[in-house]
């Protein structure tokens, strides 16, 4: 170890899957000393080639930890089986295991009735994206504000950081909510594919290109959405109104079915703008639409 | 009417609702001669004010055009309404009216056999966008090729043009597959916004922000889909596999039921995702989810 590396944090980490494994390399790369264990010991040897410390126990892993202990674990369930009968008095516990904002809220009450400090991270990014700034990827963070700005420096070396709040909910309720947005267009990606996909003529690549520009283009409409939802007027500054998107959905749905497409991907979300226009409000943008998911 | 004018393609137009008027004052502005006809006439007085000829009939408009005609009409049934009892025969028609790839072709016969060129169009902007470049809308074209480059400066004053084939009902595909895509997009923002919504120290403005840039990033996806799909080996190059995303699903799900978000615009793609794991292919990426929508 040399006298650079010695003045970074010190990283315990819990948890060599894929992610884990990339988020250790990019500690080590860093210059941080990296204390490391696994379910699996196996997955941890090439690591300790690496310069990492490898550990038998997790009560091992968190007794000698001087830094943040860091879990990146399959789900919450594991994270209390791999925690159980660990000392967490007086440590500083990252949880990068995904989870719900519920499941977030109540590790931060497990770990304050531990002794232990407590923030909560949700992962944007691939492990490919782990150490590579360029590619965009980043940490939501939310819980301990002061936690998270000791180890700033230390949280950011694997990807950007983004502290969302002291709610410990909140890095889980961003990951999910954007995660959530990437299905729905993960959804419309595949229904346009199977548009166009029985056409023998059509560069599917090029196809491909048009496709993200134009998604890319008109995720801005996630400003207008927002812009109507804190201000509670849904008519205000709208271009395409529902009405006439519910009356284009018909062209929509047509030509799934004469390009023999199942249209179940879109058709809830129509039927939603089709209830909203139903209820006499064909002169609003999409705001409208957000209120009728909600039960509350 | 001045000698620069002159020297620009002369440019009749039948229909001037919202995207027909912005079109019209697109050509006015780029100095093509333009003569326009709507049903009704009143919407043709302040173009008439700014330098447009306009005529009381379609067959009138029709029988004095030296260049293109162009349609931008509600749906493909008012075409035909407003189309009946004109001569088509030698004119250069431009159909920007939005409409299916069926109907694109069956326009497509029915110019021919009355013995005008056709030429069909499908508009990737709104009517803001139309005449300002740098706004990025554009018009997808198909069907005759010699028509499309013959006109090509007239036709590009209003917005960007790309030409996608011979076949005029590509042009609709191009465009109904883009819409499509974004209203899956906009499904996933909707359930996004019900998910957040309810977080009163949550700044909207902001979520916004980081949505439109998730969505962003994450649509080059569709790049991979389709390197898959015209490879046919859906396992190669695979960094989010459906097994995994299968799994996070219950995460959204659960987040979903927390928050009070009626879950139904994703879960049609997340019971997509399972079916092709259950039948064996957890190790692939989204690829393999696009032919089980087509009953072809
Ligand atoms: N990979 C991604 O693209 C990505 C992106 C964003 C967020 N994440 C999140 O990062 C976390 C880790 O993901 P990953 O990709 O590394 O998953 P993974 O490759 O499947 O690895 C799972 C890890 O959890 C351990 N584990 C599972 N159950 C356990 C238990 N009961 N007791 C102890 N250890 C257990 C595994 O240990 P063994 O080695 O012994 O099996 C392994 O270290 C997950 O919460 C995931 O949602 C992943
Ligand atoms: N607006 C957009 O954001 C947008 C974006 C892309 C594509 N488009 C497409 O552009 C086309 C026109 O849209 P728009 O926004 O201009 O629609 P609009 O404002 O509703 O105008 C519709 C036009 O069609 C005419 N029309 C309707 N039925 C007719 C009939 N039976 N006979 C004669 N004329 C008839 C109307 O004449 P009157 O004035 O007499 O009613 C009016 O000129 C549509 O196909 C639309 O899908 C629009």
């Amino acid at each position: 170890m040399d006298t650079h590396s010695t003045s970074k944090t010190p990283i315990t980490l819990l948890g060599l899957g894929d992610m884990g494994t990339a988020l250790a390399r990019a500690w080590l790369t860093a210059g941080h000393p990296l204390t490391v264990w696994n379910r699996t010991p196996e997955r941890a040897e090439p690591l300790a080639g690496e310069g990492a410390r490898a550990v038998a126990t997790p009560a091992e892993a968190v007794a000698s930890a001087t830094g943040p202990v860091v879990l990146c674990l399959l789900d919450d369930a594991s994270v209390g089986e791999v925690m159980d009968g660990t000392d967490l008095n007086g440590r500083d516990v990252v949880n990068l295991t995904t989870n719900t904002p519920a499941q977030a809220q109540q590790r931060a009450r497990w770990a304050e009735e531990r002794g232990a400090r407590f923030l909560d991270g949700g992962i944007m990014a691939v492990p490919s994206m782990i150490g590579r700034p360029e590619t965009g990827g980043y940490i939501f963070y939310s819980g301990d504000h002061a936690l998270f700005e000791r180890h700033r420096e230390a949280l950011a070396a694997p990807a950007g950081v983004k502290f969302v709040g002291k709610d410990p909910g909140h890095a889980a309720l961003h990951d999910i909510a954007l995660l959530s947005a990437m299905t729905g267009m993960f959804a419309g990606i595949t229904h346009a594919f199977a548009l166009v996909g029985p056409e023998k003529d059509l560069d599917q690549t090029r196809f491909a290109t048009l496709l993200a520009e134009w998604i890319g283009a008109m995720s801005g409409a996630a400003h207008g959405i927002a812009a109507q939802l804190e201000s509670g007027n849904y008519t205000e500054g709208v271009t395409s109104n529902l009405a006439m998107m519910t009356a284009a959905n018909d062209t929509l749905l047509a030509t799934a079915q004469d390009q023999s497409v199942d249209p179940r991907l879109l058709t809830p979300y129509m039927e939603l703008m089709r209830h909203r226009v139903a209820q006499g409000h064909g002169d609003e943008g999409l705001a409208g639409t957000v209120g009728l998911l909600s039960s509350e």
